[in-house]
């Protein structure tokens, strides 16, 4: 009935989230709000880490791409989940440490790290710095000089895999503005510089093809690559690279007709080739790394808006407007994402129309979806929009001054702000 | 030389801004850093008030379009140049009235008006609440009488009018969610259910045809299409709609190649084609509305970055990274728009390749523009990306959880910040 786990539908005909009325939550916390059901979230994570454990054993980490969705709450989850975590900038890795996440587990990516960025992430111990090309091995060497430490980091490289995905979310091609290129020789020559350095120590290599990825043959091939590139280190340099992460981007179904991505199959190939391979070249099995994001929590989010009305163009155009937008989520006029979503207070009743989901800023692309099939909305409405757990709150903004919603964490049947509501006076507090 | 009035290259060397040093204004504020040329903003709006009082008189106003560039400090700036503005949220309200602009020049606007935002409206005395269908004239009425008080409106109307540019930015024509549709009688409609309402006034009619609209034929045909419409009023209520706001979409050079758009040629023929249409039809000449945003602010306004890195993929594929990107400016990835840029410190150097302006996002969409021309850009270099003022600090977010940039306005050779720039702690205002 749903694309995401752990909805369902309750005596009132209202829809549940985690087991609690999604009518209780929004009478109670308001709308928009982001709802996250961290059962799902928590499920996600033992999932995946079962997994690796059962093909790879414990020589592994899982690291939580954060940029998918950051607050200090999250970072609290994947903690007692014995997640590591990947950070992008210098605000996540603030908001992991604010968060008490140990730093040694964060591992600091970016192909446009500032000196700043590069500083903190001394100062505070982050675990491995993801160098993405020779600049910034050379300020990190010097910045690491300067305070007296030495910088344990990994190369981003770029396997030139294609995953044939939208063009806007495949990071691991060659013509990709990210990391090192292994084919024309530019890799290989950064392991040897970044071996001469002395305030850097290189542990290993990494890389990320893209996102949404619902084939098993591109991560395989990747794989093969990036471990064909560690013997190529051992012949070429006598020292042997002992991390291999390999990135995230394991495809996520967002509508009930999109396909399904085998996660065990996917998991199982890669770590029998790194197996395989690591034997066939007499290599030490590596430490394995994946950084899953939206994975872990697209499906655990449901956005409820509440409807503002509804208009009727013609018997093929009707906009059903809400209190929110691209605001809350760019997604769709950004990429054209699709998303399913009913009426939480008429959830029992049958969807009989398409319609177009009008966000409710002044810029006629400001649409949640178009042709999205829902119950016959009307003024006051509690509009669910599903799977939106991830890239929605993370990549919200102010525009047209619209005020970011709270984010609700669900668990065990309990409620709890994770991100408060933002108020009027946030919107002009830095204003001078 | 440049696409935007008010910069030049000093002996140094180095772009200046109003005057003033761009290299010494990165020192002193850091990047990135929004720079706005107040002397361009106020000789946007001088310019607009002298066209339309040459052709109209002074039964006009201009509204800034507030969406574009919203922040306190800009709505002391149009107070001073006796403009209205035009807001849609809460949020944009609140500024203004914080800001202590006058609340009955401020004209509040949306497709998706919420209930506490109309309360808002009508507390603080806001000039025009433009209706956008029926539900909200309704709830408007509804509100109106509970506070004992007559809301002042516009109706907002689809004139069918399709200004062919890009589809993310026609707002007029008939299946747009936006306004009340003329042709199939929905607006006729609603004026007669607005006169019936006891606690609503009605006082006019609004459109907005799209944006970056750079030909006349478009604002003509709206307007003549409204002054029909209000001409058909007459007949059949026997009552006259003295107000005729006619938006915004008024076309911005971007780039020295674009056309330009002859803005007295426009005004002149709008305002001739009304006085004409009101003379012919026995109407009392209406007071006429502009609400222009981006032409008032475009081109004032001038990014600065520091380069992070270049990257040469091949002879064709250059990278310049900077230490901003979608988050500052998410025009690019949205809707692909160009912008012109040069390096501050090699200003009069000349601009000898064409490289892709890589954000620091980890997105590969998070591109600034590809095919930019460009000095050679090396770590440390100053990128000034110009006509950045509208769009951009609007629509900026935390996604990867980077920070807003500050704004800083320039006037008379003086800099004082009109944004702070935000803090790490700002991050985590609201995160429990």
């Amino acid at each position: 009935m749903f694309v995401c786990e752990n909805l369902s539908v309750n005596k009132k005909g209202h829809l549940t989230i985690g087991g609690v009325d999604a009518i209780d939550i929004a009478n109670e916390y308001g709308t928009p709000l982001y709802v996250m059901d961290i059962y799902v979230v928590r499920k996600n994570c033992e999932r995946l880490a079962s997994i690796v454990n059962k093909y790879y054993g414990n020589n592994a980490l899982l690291c939580f791409a954060s940029k998918s969705f950051c607050c200090k709450k999250i970072y609290n989850i994947m903690q007692q989940e014995n997640m590591g975590v990947d950070t992008v900038s210098i605000g996540e890795m603030y908001t992991a440490i604010k968060a008490g996440f140990p730093s040694k587990k964060v591992y600091f990516h970016g192909n446009s790290k500032t000196e700043d960025e590069l500083e903190y992430a001394l100062e505070n111990k982050i675990g491995r710095v993801v160098v993405d090309n020779i600049t910034e091995l050379n300020s990190l060497n010097y910045i690491a000089k300067k305070k007296g430490v030495v910088a344990d980091i990994l190369l981003r490289l770029k396997p030139g895999v294609d995953a044939h995905v939208h063009k806007y979310v495949t990071t691991g091609s060659v013509n990709s503005k990210f990391g090192f290129d292994i084919a024309n020789g530019e890799a290989m020559e950064a392991v040897k510089k970044a071996m001469e350095l002395e305030n850097v120590n290189l542990l290993g290599i990494h890389c990320h093809i893209g996102s949404q990825i619902f084939e098993v043959e591109p991560f395989l091939l990747a794989a093969e690559i990036m471990m064909d590139f560690i013997k190529d280190v051992k012949i070429k340099t006598q020292n042997e690279l002992l991390e291999l992460n390999l990135g995230g981007g394991f495809g996520v179904r967002y509508l009930q007709t999109d396909k399904s991505f085998d996660i065990d199959c996917c998991i199982k190939s890669v770590c029998e080739l790194v197996k395989s391979k690591a034997s066939d070249y007499g290599l030490s099995l590596p430490f394995l790394i994946f950084e899953p994001g939206r994975y872990i929590v697209a499906q655990a989010g449901v956005t409820l808006y509440t409807v503002g009305c509804r208009k009727e163009i013609d018997k093929d155009i009707k906009y059903v407007s809400v209190n929110g937008g691209m605001t809350d989520n760019p997604r769709y006029i950004l990429y054209g994402s699709l998303y399913e979503a009913t009426l939480a207070n008429k959830a029992s009743e049958e969807k009989l129309e398409k319609v177009s989901i009008a966000g409710k800023c002044c810029e006629s692309g400001d649409l949640l979806g178009e042709g999205v099939l829902l119950q016959r909305a009307e003024k006051g409405d509690i509009l669910a929009m599903f799977a939106t757990g991830a890239y929605n709150y993370s990549m919200s903004s102010n525009y047209n001054r619209n005020l970011i919603p709270a984010v609700l964490f669900i668990e065990n049947g309990n409620c709890s702000l994770a991100v408060k509501r933002q108020t009027l006076e946030d919107l002009i507090r830095n204003d001078v």
